[in-house]
């Protein structure tokens, strides 16, 4: 499962790079256009990265895998493929409000359809598994989801209120899963 | 092999998202057009992900293989990866009874490829292997294929016939072939 | 080594699809103008599926790899990668003379490659490894190249040549290489 | 990381030649504005391929991996997903001074990208190391950066300057980092 997950979240960060079209004028001002496509990017690398991270650490605590936890699985990697889609809407239109509110959409889907699959995984294995103490009531993905729902909505004040949210939730979880890695590390003394 | 498969699976399984080409206009109403390619595109995205799972359990039983075993799979390969290219074909024509109808020859030559994959490992494995024991006379996989043969004709009447039934057999296959996996189970108490 | 090899070839495989772009209008009659790429896409599905067969079965007798094997590797996954380039241009072009040259200069250009690699895998294991013993002087390696020597400067006679050996060679490897597999089960015995 | 990272590369290496499309003639003299995105594809070929064969080196001497290197990866590969777009900028504009400057803007990050992910293992594992003694003060790596620096300016005197030094520093790491090979090898003994 690990094996083809990673496939794919290799192939959605890759492809994404497709969509910034390299301009046809050969001086920088010409990179000018390809800017907003850029930022969208970045933006949308950091968070398939921030979702392989969490991903491969979830998965290290995981021993067994039945077909419910597949689908939960393909579930989540169906939300992720669909962000080079907003981020190519996004970035083409200058991160107008309804691109960004679909953005939200997507990351919301997302971070449900993980959460989804992190229960599972953790029934599965038990509450006094390494995963369900080191996650335990999962305030941080709990906040994340509420913002996404405050952001979607607010797209229409002005796409620069979700704009904002995006980068903040990023760099909130850019910090690594620490919960699950010292979990591992106590589990392995 | 599996390696080789997954990587396969998950390029298809993703490549199909960029069929889905951002709207050049930034309302939700410009996301209309595109409707007809995201819902071919998550049935796609169904398929392929059914073919995984299916894929992944009879791997799991598999112990040898052998040079015929590896075209077969590659065979199988070949079907799959042509999901794409009908995907869109469906997707732009919105449907249409030709598209439909190619998309019901490309299910049915995958349905024959996984067939023939599968009887050749159960050939390699012997009569009592686990797999031949959970597959058995493979029922589920016979009678899709006949739902694929009725589809494909019934375009020409009416392409809701087959958009109905590649979406009754998607769901029938949905549910994970806990029949490998009661099987693996059993094995290992 | 592996890893990466079949993650590249599971790309190009894949992404010769994307060049098959689905006709605009929704009858049969439509698909005529893909028929060319199509049957340019069958033809390379093989090639590199046989590269992917043999090259799988080779390094199943690696014990080590050095450096220059590294380097011998990628130089094979670079002509390999440009089987896409030439399949569209010989598609697109309906097989004209210069396209199927080219596509026999990339196929010669794959086959010298893959005869290096095997020379230092080889020679890395010693006279009496299971490669050197299975592949002992290569004649179906030999025999390939002179008929893809033969088929470039024949294009501009007429394409039908080249086209006739193409498919001759691909049916001709299409058996899986049994020499390194029965060895692999001999040494297993 | 290490699956993940030869996926990322894999692709990189594969979707950059998608930029070279088919020309729509079917004569030699067709090719001849394809060759400028031909050239730029060698080249980018060969420094992903340096950077894969260097990072699985690199990996081989890791035995244990924390978020933060993790994150540095990413970063490196953040760079490297760069690849494709300058690429495709360089030789679409027949190596005019902008684009050629920021080729060299790029593969600069991603050396200090690929020095920082370095040190962070270095660190990791402690001074005596198998990657601290084969790396050493890394004067190869210094050398390469400081190269890059001074191509990126001269770029806008004339692009043959950097034209060059992209040559240069190319050939002088086609040689695999025997360092590290020869400090397995004796670790291994």
């Amino acid at each position: 499962m690990e094996a083809f997950s990673d496939g794919v979240l290799a192939i959605i960060i890759t492809i994404m790079v497709l969509e910034m079209k390299a301009p046809h004028g050969a001086d920088f001002a010409d990179l000018r256009p390809v800017l907003p496509a850029f930022l969208s990017y970045v933006l949308s690398f950091i968070y398939i990265g921030i979702y392989w991270n969490n991903h491969h650490h979830m998965l290290q605590t995981t021993r067994h895998v039945n077909g419910t936890i597949l689908w939960a699985n393909l579930h989540l990697l169906f939300w992720l493929s669909l962000v080079p889609f907003v981020t190519a809407w996004s970035g083409e239109n200058h991160f107008a409000p309804a691109p960004m509110a679909l953005y939200g959409v997507v990351l919301l889907a997302a971070a449900i359809a993980y959460t989804i699959l992190q229960t599972l995984i953790k029934k599965e294995h038990g509450d006094h598994s390494l995963l369900a103490e080191a996650v335990g009531k999962d305030l941080k993905g709990k906040i994340s989801m509420l913002l996404y729902a405050v952001a979607i909505p607010s797209a229409f004040i002005t796409p620069w209120i979700p704009g904002a949210i995006y980068v903040l939730v990023a760099l909130f979880w850019l910090v690594p899963d620490k919960r699950i890695e010292n979990k591992i590390k106590t589990a392995e003394d």
